[in-house]
């Protein structure tokens, strides 16, 4: 008998399989072990299992199908594989499209290497049968058991919503029977965010946040592609409330929480609105926001007293993952949207931290990292994918230009990179945006300016201005010896701009906060500089600072440039990483509780390592030896501090 | 050394242990293999770890802790384990209440067995240790380790909804870190469902509501100790919107849902409150509410369009448990309370149906359970935990009163009972409330009447009146032959109160298809009337029904009288066993699933079940052993109709 069975061969691949007349070309491919796309379940609905008839007879009733086809597609034997049987020996050649495929999409994360898109949300479009008195499955069942025929989750796994409920009757009748769900995975299982009418399965959005106590971030996603599709940023209105944390939380004592959450929840409403705008979609089809943010700004978020976090013992009342409903933040998204906020491992260590530590891709990495986001507070984490040591401290302003004389944050006028010519101590500097009379000078501005005045021996290693030097720029000043920068003709102000030498005793300090924690870090862990195989810089500081003059000040520890990283903002990109892929998402929690806080104030040797990092660039020169053998160049003759000093 | 440390010797049981001089008690305890109560971690908050030294030598501050202790406790040598160190050998006395003891607190279901009390929310009283320096553990973290630590759910599995999150910080510093956490076990983990200050341990409330079409009921339980509060009832407000429950799916499908949802919370709101003010309880206290209501009931009940179930192909929305948060449903309990409905088989077999199921016990047991709930509509299930059937009709109102010249509802004045003297043909009959002059006849009556008539050879087999009978009580009538039942002086209504031929027609039919159902069940499941080992009645008529005359009809089967049960109100019987017992209530969506339904007007052999079935009791009176026994007995000469016929 078998031998007398026509056998059907599916391209590519030769696939050859020997079947009884009037098979289905679909159960023929299922036979052959190939997995053909079908929605509808065979009914000839969806026309999702399109296959060519290379040669050979089948019966199929072409003109009933023809709005699957195109003219094209027609001229090359298009047929329904759930339509079609076989009367004879075939050759039927499956495109690609008609076999479902694992989704495999990789995701260009900016700044970051790819990443398969993995989404928390997803659609499934089904063609359900309709209900009769033979099959009387009630609705919700109809539809679930339709979602896992086409991938889905199993039904007891997935959790209704009343408000999904109340309207699923009409949407599956409306839309005879042909719906795409959107299911979300949430801790705990499944939960049915929507169903729509037709197919939408193209529209799944997403949205990653940076919170920032200045700036709200938002990133937009296709999940069902990993597109960005538009970003846009705000300011965080809580503005209007205290400029910084502290300010925030003590109105927030004072009766004003419920305005800063209100406050959180516009500035990020307004920013996605601009970025849906921008995208051409509707935030309706967002169905899931991540958000990354400090401690602080997470508890004020979601409308949590931060207060028992400024008095002592300094106390936050959650620093795991949370996942809220959009509507109870006033996050106005799909009533179904679920926001998660990054977990904390400390106050000070946040969940900008924790999406900082995720761009870096340090817990995928065996290479012992170093990362330093460097703001008025620093926050540093030493680690690899096994093991993970964070501190965080004040750093003072300096560094953005605070309680420096002519010192400025990073806005248009700012002086933000600096070379002096050792020869003839004249600067030659750029502004940000290019205007031409500076202003003032930002922080990556002043780390150029004390390295260079280091290099030309201007200054000594205590940040000293040597005034033994004759030279127009370098002068008594009003209140400590001073470097003038840039002449009153050149400035937009009418005034010298001039570095001074308490100037420059405020930015060593500063730095030497921060590289007093790296050492501390790397003490904790039995290392030394020597075994950082990566330094990553994280925020807009990190962004704009030199690298080399950052290690020549001291700033960083002295490792070849090469491996020094900026990685922007890594709070957004840390965002985008466990918005497009669960699988990351869910360790997040874990990698919160693995790495170990350290105190720096409870630590009596961080004193020391600070006063000894009061120098440029440390007490200990062999601490940085590429500086080292550089000083002594400079000594040797280059600088005009040496030739005259 | 060994032997020169000092042994504790615990009583009861002389468990000894060695321990080295100034080890607590309670760590002499715990390495004795004693698990002692220490809600406050062996602080020396909670007092609950009391122990009496025997004899032998310990230290321990007994002023300072005077407060944890009675006169004669003090008088036996109260010390707390925790608190007390061991100087030299001892013996100690450790009381039961210091032991953490499995909750093993029996229930009584009204109507049923005892089970075992196993709520899914329980409260944990906790004895925090405040954060310090040392001890920086966020709020959330430190209350759930807490908890776990006394018992509860790994922290992890616990979900923290936001509403808590945002009183968390103030509860636990004002309640000096003494506070009672409430956890709930829900679908997928558990839920932080309130912390309160201090200890509340004793106030954990659940109600079960019976959702009936007519009439609400409540219970109202304490969860802590298994016992029912108070209970209360209140009619369904719906009422107002249609008397059956066609006409309210009607109303709902002309815009009232949302109207209909409002009332059938209110329903349960207003007896939910009386139930509270009964019992002097707060409604805030109350977790979770089980309700038991049949398929359209329970859509109405959350709001879900039942209108799909009434015309073909007749289709639910929803059959499973769902549970949903009581604010989205407007019951006003705890804002985090859980409301469950119970799942459906069909839209006919619901979840009062299941609720039944539940109050039999047929789930737990292997003999074969045939269970009846008789109204307008009736549903039976055939089974026992291993397989069910089921199956429902329509057996028409006369079993109600309904479709009978003098029949009635069971109010007060209906004759519920009769007995016919078969030598004088007297009725002798009870009414409701014993009111002296009787209004009608209610739906046991009705079937006393029937039986009486058989047995005094007044009717036969078909139900037709034998005219030939020369009695004053048997008479032609206006419609159809007819019995006087009661003569018009006696009655309230001034007209003789008679029984008709088309009554007892009416009535034959309506029996014949609850006869014809339970036949079509064991057919389906190859068995005869003799291989059920019980027969289940529930709701009103069931409890009321003279069990040996519904067997003379023919109305159920011939089974030993002793082997049927009247269970009452199965439905509200079911919600107590649901609410008190979270193994039960987990095993319903799968009882639910296992149930087979068949459809009987989709079954050709019920046509001809039922048309044996009208008869009395029956064609074939080989089905009916007992009653052919019965009424040979008779026709041999005691009936009046039997001398003169």
């Amino acid at each position: 008998m078998e031998d007398l069975m026509p056998t059907v061969t599916f391209l590519p691949g030769y696939r050859k399989v020997t079947v009884p007349e009037g098979t289905s070309l679909l159960d023929a491919a299922r036979a052959a072990g190939l997995a053909m796309n079908v929605v509808c379940g065979g009914q000839g609905k969806c026309g999702k299992c399109l296959v060519f008839i290379k040669s050979g007879n089948v019966s199929f009733e072409r003109e009933k199908f023809r709005k699957f086809f195109s003219d094209p597609e027609i001229a090359r034997g298009a047929c329904l594989a759930c339509q079609a049987t076989v009367l004879g020996d075939v050759l039927v050649d499956v495109p690609e499209g008609s076999l479902i495929q694992e989704q495999k999409i990789l995701v260009e994360i900016p700044g970051r290497e790819e990443i398969p898109l993995n989404p928390a949300v997803r659609k499934y479009e089904v063609y359900l049968s309709p209900p009769s008195l033979d099959d009387t499955t009630p609705d919700l069942t109809r539809l679930l058991e339709g979602v896992e025929a086409v991938g889905g989750p199993p039904p007891n796994r997935v959790y209704a919503p009343l408000g999904v409920l109340r309207y699923l009757p009409q949407v599956l009748r409306r839309s005879d029977w042909h719906v795409t769900a959107t299911v979300a995975l949430v801790p705990g299982g499944y939960r049915l965010s929507s169903v729509d009418k037709g197919d939408t399965t193209g529209r799944v959005y997403g949205a990653a946040v940076d919170l920032g106590t200045t700036t709200v971030v938002v990133y937009l996603w296709s999940l069902v592609d990993g597109q960005i599709l538009s970003t846009a940023s705000n300011y965080n209105r809580q503005i209007s409330c205290g400029e910084d944390i502290l300010s925030r939380v003590n109105f927030s004592r004072k009766g004003g929480l419920a305005r800063l959450q209100h406050l959180a929840a516009e500035s990020i409403n307004e920013a996605l609105k601009s970025a849906a705008d921008a995208a051409g979609i509707d935030l309706e089809e967002v169905f899931e926001v991540m958000v990354a943010g400090n401690t602080v700004m997470t508890h004020l978020f979601l409308g949590i007293d931060p207060g028992y976090m400024i008095a002592e013992p300094y106390i936050p009342v959650v620093q795991r993952m949370l996942s809220t409903a959009a509507r109870r933040v006033g996050i106005a998204t799909h009533e179904n949207t679920g926001i998660y906020t990054f977990p904390a491992v400390s106050n000070f260590i946040g969940g900008d931290v924790i999406a900082d530590i995720l761009a870096t891709g340090m817990t995928e990495r065996e290479e012992v990292t170093l990362l330093i986001d460097i703001g008025t507070n620093f926050e540093a984490v030493l680690g690899n994918r096994d093991w993970m040591l964070s501190c965080s401290g004040a750093a003072g302003p300096a560094l953005e230009g605070g309680e420096v004389l002519f010192g400025m944050r990073a806005n248009p006028g700012a002086i933000e990179s600096i070379q002096i010519d050792p020869a003839t101590l004249t600067p030659t500097y750029t502004t940000i945006n290019s205007i031409a009379a500076p202003r003032g000078i930002c922080g990556s501005g002043l780390v150029d300016l004390v390295a260079e005045l280091l290099r030309a021996c201007v200054i000594d290693r205590t940040g000293g201005i040597n005034l033994e030097i004759d030279h127009p720029r370098i002068r008594k000043g009003r209140y400590a010896p001073e470097f003038v920068v840039a002449w009153k003709e050149e400035t937009q102000i009418g005034k010298d701009i001039v570095i001074t030498e308490n100037d420059i005793k405020n930015l060593i300090m500063s730095k030497a906060a921060i590289h007093g924690a790296c050492m501390t870090l790397l003490d904790a862990a039995g290392l030394t500089a020597r075994d950082i195989e990566r330094v990553c810089l994280s925020g807009a500081f990190g962004n704009y600072i030199n690298k080399e003059n950052a290690i020549t000040i001291g700033l960083i520890p002295d490792v070849p440039l090469e491996r020094v990283e900026n990685i922007g903002n890594g709070a957004i990109t840390g965002a985008n990483i466990a918005l497009v892929n669960r699988k990351r998402r869910k360790e997040l929690d874990g990698l919160a509780r693995k790495i170990t806080y350290i105190e720096l104030n409870a630590d009596p040797s961080f004193m020391d390592r600070y006063t000894s990092s009061c120098f440029l660039p440390h007490t200990d020169l062999s601490l940085f030896p590429r500086v080292q053998q550089m000083l002594e160049a400079c000594r040797l003759g280059q600088g005009v501090g040496s030739r005259q000093g």
